[in-house]
């Protein structure tokens, strides 16, 4: 259940440092970090390819067909932030387009993630501003009612709350909760710093069969080869 | 983001008499008296039509295909709760069957509202033991991996907290707060007193029009009848 | 594209002996009498089953999350309508319960074909006021922009004159336009005065092959026995 | 890939009491005594609720929109079948209302399970024939094309051999190979002998955490309990 | 309910001055223009990204699965059309491919779009021939059956009458009625004449809150800011 | 259903000549030419455009969220083979990333096909390793449960075999049978030779109406042309 009306200004946002050092593991090897955990569900897609990023979390609460909690949200981003844009009930309505994203840039957010549609789309992509959404959607919004800014909400099906770090690339999105984001940046480099060892073994052909000593679990669980 | 691996034994729960005067209001009325929110999605439907319920809330979170924790929720239940159960992805499984649901309705157990499928549902129905969930189907689910029970939860799009109340039936499945129950319980029971007028004078031919004095907003909105 | 802002209160009803004869015929024969034309998605699916009607449409056009226009349709029901709701974009919220099934059907309406949801089914069914929608949700809706009532709205993918005749059963909604409306009924009269004779010889064992004379096209379109 | 324009007329069936003594076992049972595979996708549902039936597998390959194979289909029945049929392509079409039932009927069919649409549902239910299907919908289909009759088809994304048995219940439904099928009758029936005590134990507030001794695997597995 | 089997060959074409003169606004800014209305689904999406442009509807009718009609509009086609098709039932096939795209290019038609699949999509991106469809597939159509030609149609929910003008970007599709076709140029205009100077404003870090002048509403509407 | 835990290691493998040769065919034209059939469900798309490959069919049986089998199936790729992946029950789970792609590349696969989902596609794309499949997901999976390689799989609801051919481009995947393949190539080789000619046609502005001759059928048919 949401509080609505409110708009909190002074967040605990994870450090910069912290932060922006995600960005460079992507989402995958982030929520492996994590214990397989954290993302926010398939549907939310890149509008354009290429895009990785990371940054802490302004969130925002918004009613279906109405973006005028944007204006209220813009006012609260500090260079650094992701915008997550969370609705109340279903809906692929256009809530963003290339002046939000304007007035996004100048205040200094890294990308929006929106549980709906934006629009302006070619635009967004020349201005080099990434948004994950559910939808494209050229409809319009109106502003009537009003939500909230910076409480905790529900995005995709994952729970982010404000100054949690967002990590986003072509393969999804994950919400690394502040607590543990220097933890996981750790595990998460941990992970990588192994990576190009074993790509080279398998490049060479180097079975993962071999290489992850799999043979004999396999054999244990019943697998049988057959000629 | 999730904690893994932990079972909370103390939640505390929204009085019993709130708790269980909610269910009569049913989940619309309820979702109306909080300000329209709290809804879990509409593709939550209950397993067969009539049941209608409240109680307090025990979470589970469970992974893709694994239902081991149901058992661990099962010595958790206290009478007059519903269990609710999310899932770390998307799954369809059948989670749940008759075994399960003898042993919920053992320790008490009111309903399930559960983010995936369950099955046995023709015994479900002759046992009365309601559920609301996102599919039916037979598959089954393994018992390897941990989750944890009693944290608060994302099911269905909305963040359910161990101890809120839970209001279902035919329409959707509500969540209430614990800290606004009793409030919602009042508004919800004001909201209700005014119904019974409200029908019979529609029942008696009065236009809402007319009722609800929409005439002159309408008017103003710029309607216009053309004969 | 939708003309907003108007209420036609003329509309030129197919005569009733025409619209009330179709319920009888139902939804797939009926169809079929116009050339396997006419039918709204398979997705609009009725509240309870057993419900087979028919009637003349009274349409309303109504915004995403806003069922203000569903007080001014009522004013427009006549005994024998049915009403028919698009909405401007996708949505599932709930626009219809029990309050506005009373109203409706004290001025006569026949049931609600409703491209969005409804609340309220077990109430609705207990009234016997049957609803064919896509949705079923508690979720409530506002008052605050306004649509139109009598102009041709396309719900769930079919364009709906007002006047048309709706035929809704199990099996979906059929919308045959006044003009064609004699016609089909005649035509639909005649499909089913051969259906009895059919569904004998059938159920004597006699197979479809023989008595629709199928095996010569099917050896000539190459169908091969093997034994 | 199918072979186009052919029909078997012999085909080895599972034997009649293995087929038949299938049904009491139900589809999650079975699929469970199988290895957890077999099923169809829950997408296919009962036309109503509350029939368990089995039988052995006459299948028939159908194009889009074309039902002209269900009556060289119903041909190749013999008492004790179900008919499982697949489509090219995706679709929602009513390929099969009562009259089609009636001849499927009198041929000894008691069932039909289809990855498409059906019709004339009410009729169905009074004639006590069920069906599982993946829509329901007045459209109406032309007879233009042939398919097959009696080869494997995929429908609802399982391969289906003709003789395999077919088990159809509320939960789904399974496809039971005809070579294991003996087999599998024989393990559901052992799982099923040890659910009654279990039930007993579970009803009496006996936890599935002691009756399956799942305390210390849990605990192995890091589970905690915080109070 | 579509008129079959019918060619109207002389349709009312928006002129030729308004119809070119609505690309260069696009879709989003275009149905803002005509009071938020006019938009096709947004499942509909271009083959390749990039592309923007208008032209004036000529439409055709298809049953699923069939592409004979495509052939015969093909003949309507004069330079400065964009052809929409609309199915009487859903279906993802490809009815259009790289041979139809040189038909339709050499005729002047500017664009498809179809609710429905299409193929042969690198070809038709090298061909600079610009798609918007449900689907892309590589599944082929028959020749059977007739449809119509320049008959008003339901596309992806939208009523298109010949001779409208379609607007088709990234961001989406939008039908522009004939008759405010004009009209609704000069307003699209207005709009669009007084975006550069608000992008400039919000690029300097002006807000939309002091822009817009929203502060006063929103205080107005309850928002409250907490330190 | 499937045979579970078994690895088939020798599989007749469609001649390298013939599997290779209908990769400049397309998709399109090579399900064309086996009579409009062999296709999967349109949902599989490449993770980005412009690839266009052919190989044999390797086959592996995974279960929902595990991947263990992906190692045991790398060691049975032979050079020009392409590994299509079933998996038991839906699942978007990011089954494959760039270390798996690096040691299929190593052992000569040209592409994965996979009813499910894959990660870091960013990287696949640089690699040049195509891969089609039903989503994209960061989501993780485990090593626990054995399946199968080299069994006959259902994917994307086709049937495909250790040894046929699979086509893959923009437009879709098609699965050609060993048996079968020499001929389809053929008949795909035949369709392709007539389309240079048909394309110079219809640039020149002949219609397909005559080209194809089909004024008389389609007057046959009963069309009618109104001015």
């Amino acid at each position: 259940m949401y509080e609505l009306g409110v708009v909190y200004r002074n967040i605990q946002r994870t450090d910069a440092a912290t932060a922006d050092g995600l960005a460079a593991l992507g989402s995958a090897t982030v929520h492996e970090a994590m214990g397989r955990v954290g993302l926010l569900k398939p549907y939310m897609r890149p509008i354009y390819p290429g895009a990785q990023v990371s940054g802490t979390a302004v969130t925002v609460l918004l009613h279906p067909g109405d973006n005028w909690m944007m204006h209220v949200v813009a006012e609260q981003i500090k260079p650094g932030d992701i915008v997550v844009a969370a609705i109340t009930a279903e809906c692929t309505d256009g809530y963003f387009g290339d002046l939000l994203a304007t007035s996004f840039q100048a205040r200094g957010a890294r990308a929006l993630i929106i549980d709906a549609g934006v629009r302006d789309v070619k635009t967004l992509k020349e201005m080099n501003f990434p948004v994950w959404s559910k939808a494209i959607s050229s409809k319009g919004t109106i502003k009537a009612t009003i939500g909230s800014v910076n409480i905790p909400v529900v995005c995709a099906g994952m729970l982010v709350t404000p100054g949690d770090v967002i990590v986003a690339d072509d393969d999804g999105v994950v919400c690394v909760p502040r607590a543990i984001a220097a933890k996981t940046l750790e595990a998460a480099q941990k992970r990588e710093s192994f990576e190009g060892e074993k790509r080279d073994k398998l490049a060479s052909g180097v079975l993962g069969l071999d290489m992850y000593k799999m043979r004999e679990p396999l054999a244990a669980a019943g697998l049988k080869y057959i000629d």
